[in-house]
């Protein structure tokens, strides 16, 4: 089937918007770009606004949904909220998890997301018992997905200690496979439906041994997969990692063989010259919303850049679910620190939310719309990239195309669901 | 005229929210409060969501809402933009600021603004020539402001020097009355309409000389108004004021005798112990959004409060305008800083937000409801005022309400009126 869109103005990946952009849309990809098109053609269906890649959401924990706006009253520090997060995880079962993570996918959706990287640790029963179906969780997860229509990364992550050194207790037992083979072995049987494939991670330095790594590593490599990690979230992750090891998070994980062109470092906030140089052609996903949340500080996203390091995007605790918030907190929080505007363009921010192939012939039609008649943007300037970026909201998408297909959903239908799977949770009426 | 309203849920200003609670109102005043109402009576106005006192923008300059989207794309420091929004001020006169100022009033209005302190220093006519009014610019901005419903208080800005020791230049004319005596006379002319009333404001220690000062803020103590003031906003603000008297900014306004309980500092964000301690009792308005935007750095909000310093948030260069996302950033950005959460809590956020006073039966009937079933506050406890800080925004606003009056806009409609007068600012079709 052939479907034409005819987009007011749409941003193909360069330095500026196009005008009058008809996209032709064969079955799920984009079979051709045609620009310069004054008038929708009676053919084609019309969007106003603006159009571009749609958004990529390189690292989400779905369950912290509920933990939105719970958390905000007291004091404390990372680790007193993951004590918050700890008692969320013990409720969680296959079911809630399915509801919780189909009407947060159906927010993200909303929001303009069409890719979602799930950063998936919570895999088995209380105890750490095996569901009948191992991977139970990663199931829910993916058919949450699936329900909405979300391209769906499913990033599996070995995760065995508690800490270096330490075993597991509490809920942390639900995390674990015991070994990296017990992990591999399960992973190997994910059924990845819908528009779903699966990576591998290594869940932190804290949770994962320098040999157990090498399996992980190995297990992507062999499968080509992607494979992420969280790294240097907090100085004391990285006090322990010397302690332990004497090098550095981003180190061990070079040692083990993780870095490359298929890792993305989750965070990569409290990294030095020398872990930088490192990364350079791997991806760093920073979440600064979550990061401003959690006070973990503020990556050095320039300095990342200028090292020849890809940046992208996460919702992460998904406390906010907004990625041209994350992308213009890229720049803002860089400034707070820096004194000096302009360390990233509204361009390169761009690219960092959309994963930066921008829209491409060959490529699946995976499009956001947004609207330019809010109040948000009256006034923005006729190259209004710049605008778009430091001052539209997920509140100003009106259509997300996934693969070809419109997912359409209405809000409020997704905020009582969301509402109801959340409240479940808390044993809230 | 008597009015009541039952509000589903309201916060009076306390540590929770209320559920049921009817507000009786007469004239312009709430003249009772009455909770634990389960059901609407029949005479009453529901309000679904929740009700809050309305928000208090302490800090805007209006006209800077026509710079939104347009100063991102290049590198540069406050001081860089501070050139872009002089050419702007270069272009404005009463008709297009009158405009601008309705359109972006309007704006505030639906983000639930109840009243607005405007910064006002653009005083004349090009060269410093006086209009035939000598304030159609401040009349302008009072005609915005009953156009709309907006409680206003216009501090009008004596501007005197273009940084320490130097003459006006260029378009800094346009902001001079030459001499104290005379800022001092052209503000008694003001005619405040509408919800306006008028203060002073010492537009900061570069404009303004400590003798000049003490007739500005004598000026403010015989007509017992509020008095503003820029104070340490950039480091190098700091280092003139030192070079210049051998004191710091807030030193300087110390001895001329404008801190107290009327003085607001506004940003106050490189000030010392030693600062603090004179600025207790006055209040200190941060605008963390701009801050964030110029590159200013984050206030110490919690050592002022610690200090005795009240806290106010404003909107300042308008490139946003959601005064729940400055509160929030007051907080979030402090972690950033500190590596710690909780500086300050979801109620403190409200307070500075609203001007801290509350619904209190005798004061004026400003009021501003939240909406609580979109996306962003599904799932969010009972008690919400965290999620409401956190997870709220500015499109959550439903109703609004200034002096027993409800201010209906069409979103729409203020989005094209506001399209076009920033457009006409910069002669765009």
């Amino acid at each position: 089937m052939t479907l034409h869109l005819w987009c007011e103005r749409a941003w193909l990946g360069g330095d500026g918007v196009e005008h009058g952009v008809v996209l032709e849309i064969e079955g799920e990809l984009v079979s051709s770009v045609t620009t310069g098109v004054s008038a929708c053609p009676s053919d084609a269906a019309k969007r106003e606004g603006v159009t571009l890649p749609g958004f990529v959401n390189a690292h989400s924990h779905v369950f912290h949904r509920a933990l939105r706006g719970r958390t905000q009253h007291g004091a404390g520090s990372f680790w007193t909220w993951r004590a918050q997060m700890y008692d969320l995880a013990s409720r969680l079962d296959p079911d809630s998890l399915h509801a919780l993570a189909r009407a947060t996918y159906a927010e993200m959706a909303l929001a303009g997301i069409t890719t979602v990287t799930e950063f998936h640790y919570l895999h088995h029963d209380t105890g750490g018992r095996r569901y009948a179906d191992p991977n139970a969780m990663g199931h829910a997860v993916v058919a949450g997905a699936e329900d909405v229509g979300l391209r769906l990364l499913l990033v599996d992550a070995c995760y065995l200690e508690g800490g270096i050194g330490r075993p597991l207790e509490g809920v942390q037992l639900r995390f674990g496979d015991g070994t990296a083979a017990a992990w591999a072995e399960r992973v190997d049987a994910i059924e990845a439906r819908g528009h779903a494939r699966v990576g591998a991670a290594i869940h932190s330095v804290r949770a994962v041994t320098p040999d157990a790594m090498e399996h992980v590593v190995e297990w992507a490599g062999s499968h080509f997969a992607p494979l992420h990690a969280h790294v240097s979230e907090q100085p004391a992750e990285n006090a322990a990692c010397f302690d332990a090891y004497g090098m550095s998070p981003t180190q061990v994980l070079h040692e083990a063989g993780a870095l490359g062109d298929r890792f993305t470092a989750v965070h990569a906030i409290h990294v030095s010259d020398d872990d930088i140089g490192l990364l350079r052609g791997s991806t760093v996903c920073v979440c600064p919303t979550t990061e401003r949340d959690l006070a973990d500080g503020i990556a050095p996203s320039g300095r990342l850049r200028d090292g020849g390091v890809n940046l992208a995007v996460g919702s992460d605790s998904n406390a906010v679910v907004d990625l041209l918030e994350e992308a213009r907190a890229i720049e803002l929080d860089t400034r707070l620190e820096s004194g000096e505007r302009g360390t990233h363009s509204a361009v390169e921010l761009l690219r960092a939310a959309t994963g930066g192939a921008g829209i491409v012939v060959g490529e699946p039609a995976d499009l956001v719309t947004i609207g330019t008649d809010s109040v948000r943007l009256a006034g923005a300037p006729v190259d209004l990239l710049g605008a778009l970026v430091f001052a539209a909201s997920a509140a100003d998408v009106t259509h997300v195309m996934v693969g070809g297909r419109e997912i359409e959903r209405d809000p409020e239908s997704v905020a009582i669901d969301l509402d109801r799977a959340v409240r479940a949770l808390w044993a809230e009426s």
